[in-house]
Order: structure tokens, then sequence, then C-alpha cells
């Protein structure tokens, strides 16, 4: 049996300029299930838009890709050989100030919302705020109704107070998409161990973010390095509770980070995790520039002293359970 | 085994004030499924905000009602004793001028469309025109798509020509969800021989409407008169083609009809099948004011002379075999 078939590959959070190259590297990666990111700061109709150019692409490359809505979709693209894309916002605008906009979201095929991106939202506060409130009053109940219909709570650009307590709100098991330990590299994304030790108890999963921002130097971070931090991480909050959420954004142009930080808030130009010197995108690792280069990923755990069947679980099996349980009525 | 449990129960057109009552009418009514309009003039954004006020419905009275998706969810009724509700649309309006969004209502629920309501409008012409030049080149494009995704063409508001065109054009059978025979009663909105054959022939199904201006007699229609222009219906094209499409429109003020007939579009009322000494809803026929009456009609088709199972077809059976075809991507 091809290894590529027997368990699961997933990654929990792309946001690359879509393409059918894209495409064919997820299949030469054998990935089974992309997280893609559809919306930063667009309203609901641009988010549809951006749902109907998706829907276009699912119809040109059904050979490659078809949309994911449950986790057995992982399991059909194991099967079929094709790679299933599960939509995610990375902030709460698309559903404006309508909680009802949730569920009409979740039926569009939107399965992980984040309660907030860097800034301070109508639910929750980014992680780039001065001050963390918490949990807004909306906040409280788009976490419920997300609960209800089946759309996971994404945490990853949030604030540490509001990131707990939507831990402790949350009747589901959360999630951190993409982000990677605080101790391991101190940026303002990476999270806490409170807060990782709060994610993991209660049954969240944590994505480990492959973006150099989030990686312990940077663009020349070491294969062995993230590997080890992953083992570390295992350690520290249990196997069972990682996977990958690289945060890949493969052929992007600049302007499109400049988007991601600066949406229409500023007009001043925010450079997020960069700076004026460097504006745009870093260069990813050499080990990791697309999905073709996910199978290094795994080579890189085994060799860290994961057994591989824990590899698995990491590279997607984690990944395809947290999935199953998710994405359905509560 | 009871009878209401044996065979399905469909009305192909309703829009009613929904409430809890309408619901437990259609429960009393032993009604399966019915096809409820969600949208006459309104945008993609506003009619988003009436699926999500549907949205609340079925959270509320899950007991009585659920969203229908497919023909399958008709016998789920049967099996549950609720009623299936499936949206529709009675103009294009929804759409805008964008294809994309045809695909996502269907993703909402939407499973009927009208090409166009009694105007002119992107696709086709309504009944109400003086010239029809038939479907445009956006029509053209709407009709396949229509296709492809599993949406119903319905041209129960539109004129000869483009009705006759949209039979042509589309590869799967239309609708004409809530209309009777021209040469029964001669009004605007009821359709011409020519039309029926062309329909019927072309495997698409006619909803048999209970409006009164649909109706010889009007408010006075008695139950004898209107099933036997059934029966006439049914030797005439067949009785496989034809179904219950009441345009029931239950508890609304007037002033829905006035929206309904003037929109935003009118600056000077329109009146449209009433007149300025009759401008609200007409009084029902005193054996069809609910869908609790749904019975009544069951008993009049007995008495002209269709078998038990000829009944059963026009009351439920045909629109089921024609939701099972017509919903599902082609």
């Amino acid at each position: 049996m091809d290894a590529k078939i027997a368990s699961p590959v997933v990654d929990c959070l792309q946001y690359a300029n879509w393409s059918a190259d894209v495409f064919a590297q997820m299949r030469a990666g054998g990935v089974h299930g992309v997280h893609a990111t559809i919306a930063y700061h667009e309203n609901f109709r641009e988010t549809v838009a951006n749902i109907i150019a998706w829907n276009r692409h699912f119809e040109r490359h059904s050979d490659l890709i078809f949309p994911g809505r449950a986790g057995s979709d992982i399991e059909r693209a194991m099967r079929e050989g094709r790679t299933a894309i599960f939509f995610g916002l990375q902030n709460p605008s698309p559903i404006e100030d309508d909680i009802g906009l949730i569920e009409v979201c979740h039926a569009l095929g939107v399965r992980f919302m984040q309660l907030s991106y860097n800034n301070q939202s109508l639910l929750a506060t980014g992680c780039y705020e001065g001050e963390d409130p918490g949990i807004t009053r909306f906040g409280r109940q788009a976490i419920a109704e997300m609960n209800r219909v089946g759309m996971v709570v994404d945490m990853s650009h949030s604030a540490e107070r509001s990131t707990l307590e939507a831990i402790e709100l949350s009747a589901r098991p959360i999630a951190i998409t993409h982000a990677n330990p605080h101790w391991w590299h101190p940026a303002l994304r990476n999270k806490s161990d409170t807060v990782l030790k709060a994610l993991t108890r209660s049954g969240g999963m944590l994505g480990l973010s492959l973006y150099p921002h989030h990686m312990k130097g940077g663009s020349n971070c070491t294969l062995q390095s993230f590997c080890a931090m992953v083992a570390e991480t295992a350690s520290r909050y249990g196997v069972a509770h990682l996977g990958i959420g690289s945060d890949l954004c493969q052929d992007q142009p600049d302007s499109v980070v400049a988007w991601m930080r600066n949406g229409r808030w500023s007009k001043v130009t925010d450079y997020g995790e960069g700076s004026a010197s460097a504006a745009g995108f870093p260069r990813q690792p050499s080990w990791f520039t697309s999905n073709a280069d996910l199978g290094n990923l795994r080579d890189g755990l085994c060799k860290v002293g994961f057994s591989n069947e824990e590899v698995s679980d990491i590279m997607g099996g984690n990944w395809l359970r947290f999935y199953t349980q998710s994405f359905g009525p509560m």
C-alpha cells in the first residue's frame, strides 16, 4: 500500500495565490486536506465573491481538488487521489454584525473562523492590540452559534485573554490553526505556555506554523530545529493535539501581505511582523517552499524520534479526527 | 397504514406569512413538502436575510419543519411526520448580475428560480410586458448553470416566447410551478395550450394554482370546477406532469401583494391581476384556505374519476419524482 494512501496529510492553513500549479503541488505532496483562507478583511458580499472564485477552481480543476465539508472528505480525498479544500476566515468581518451569517457561511462551506485578526473585532481582541478586554457580548453569542452549526473557533491571531476566554466559553474544542510556542520563538503571534496548556487540555488543536516570522531563525530556520520544537511541544502538551498549519502564502505578490496587515483600516502602513526595510513576504526556508515539500517534514519528524504512527498523526491523523468531530451540528 | 404516510403530499408554491400556526396547519394537512418563495424583488443580501429568518424558523420549529434539499427529504418528511421546506425565487433579482450567485444560492437551499417575474428581467421576459424578445444572453448562460447545479427553471410568471425558449434551451425538464391552463380561465398568468404541450412533452411539470385570479369564477370557483379542469388537463397532457402549486399567500397583509406587484420599480401603483377597487389579496375559495384543506382537494380529485394512484401522483407523487431528478448536479 502506498504510504500516501495509508495515512492522511492535512495542512490546516494556507493562503496561496491559488492556481493549477499550486493544486498540482498539493497532489505531488500527497496532501489530502487544506484549510484555505478565503477572507482577511472582506465583508460578506466580498467573501461570497471569493467563494464564487473558488467554485470556478472546483469546476475547472475537479481532477485535483474538491470542496471539503466533513472529516470524511479527507478519507474521500485519500481514496480518490485529490485534495479536499476547507474554507476558513481569518477575521469575523464576513459575518458583519449579523449572527445569522454564521450559519449562512457554514452552508457555503466555511469551517473555521478566527474571532479576531490582529486588531480588535466585534467578537474578540487581536494580538497587536495594547489592551485585551476579552470576548465581547456578540463574541459570546457567536461562539455558541459556531458551536451549534459546526464552525471551529480559531484563535491564531487573537490576544491572550480573549484566547483563554474563548477556550473556556466554547462548548467544543477550539483550534489555533497556525502558530508556534512562544517559548521556542517569542514572536507576538506565537502562543504562551498558558494558552497552549488550556488549549490542549480542553481537547483543542495546535497547527504548527512554517511561516518564517513564527520560526526561530526565520527564513533560515532548519528542518531539524523545527522538528526538535515539535518534539518538545509534543512532550509538553501531547502529540494528539498537534498538526500542521503551515501558513504557506505561496506565489503571492507583496501587495497581499500589505492587505493582510492594513486592510481598509489604516491610513499609515502597518508592517506587522515585517518592517519598513522588509515589508514583503519573508522567504520560505528551503525545505518548505510548496505543498510538494510536505514529505520533507515527514522525514524530519521521523529523525527527531517520533514513531511512524506519531508522525502520521501530526501530518494529518489528528486533524482528521478533529475535523470529523468539529464540522457537524452539535 | 395511515394514508397520509402512504403517499407524499407536496405543494409546489406557497408564500404565507410564515408562523407556528401555518407550520401546524401543514402537519394537519399532512403536507410533506412545500416550495416556499423566499424572494420577489430582493437583491442577494436581502435574500440572505430572508434565508436567515427561515433558519430561525427551522431552529424554533424543528418539530414541524426542516430544510428540504433533495427529493429524498420528502420521504424523510413522510417518515418523521414533518414538512420539508424547499426555497424558491420568483425573480432572478437575488442573483443580481452575477452567474456565480446561482451556485451560491443553490448551496443555501434554493431549488427553483423564475427567470422573470411579471416584468422584463436580465434573463427573460415577464407576462405583463408588451413585447417578449425571448431568453437573453445572460439568460442562456443562467439556464445552463441552473442545469449544472440542480436549480429548476420556473417560468410561472414569464411570457410565452421566453417560456417556449426556456423549455427548448434547458437540458433538464423545467417547471411552471403555479399556473392553470389558459383554455380554462383566460388570465394573463395562465398558460397557453402551446406552452403546456411543450412543457409536458419535454418532461416538465405544471403545478396547478388555487390562487383565485387563476381560477374560473375566482374566489367562487367550486372544487368540482377546479377538479374537472384537472381531469381535462390530465387527459390533454398526461397525469404524470401534474402537481399542485397552490400559490397560497396565507395570513399576508395587503402590503405584501403591493410589494409583489410594484417592488421598487414603480412610482405609480400597479394592480397586477387586481384592480384599484380590489387591490388586496383575493379571498380564497372556502374549500382551500390553508394547508389543512389539502384533504379536500384529494376528495375532489377522487370524485372526478381519477384512480387512487392518479390522485396520489397529482397530490405529490409526481413532484417527488421531479424533485428527485432535478435538485442534484447534472
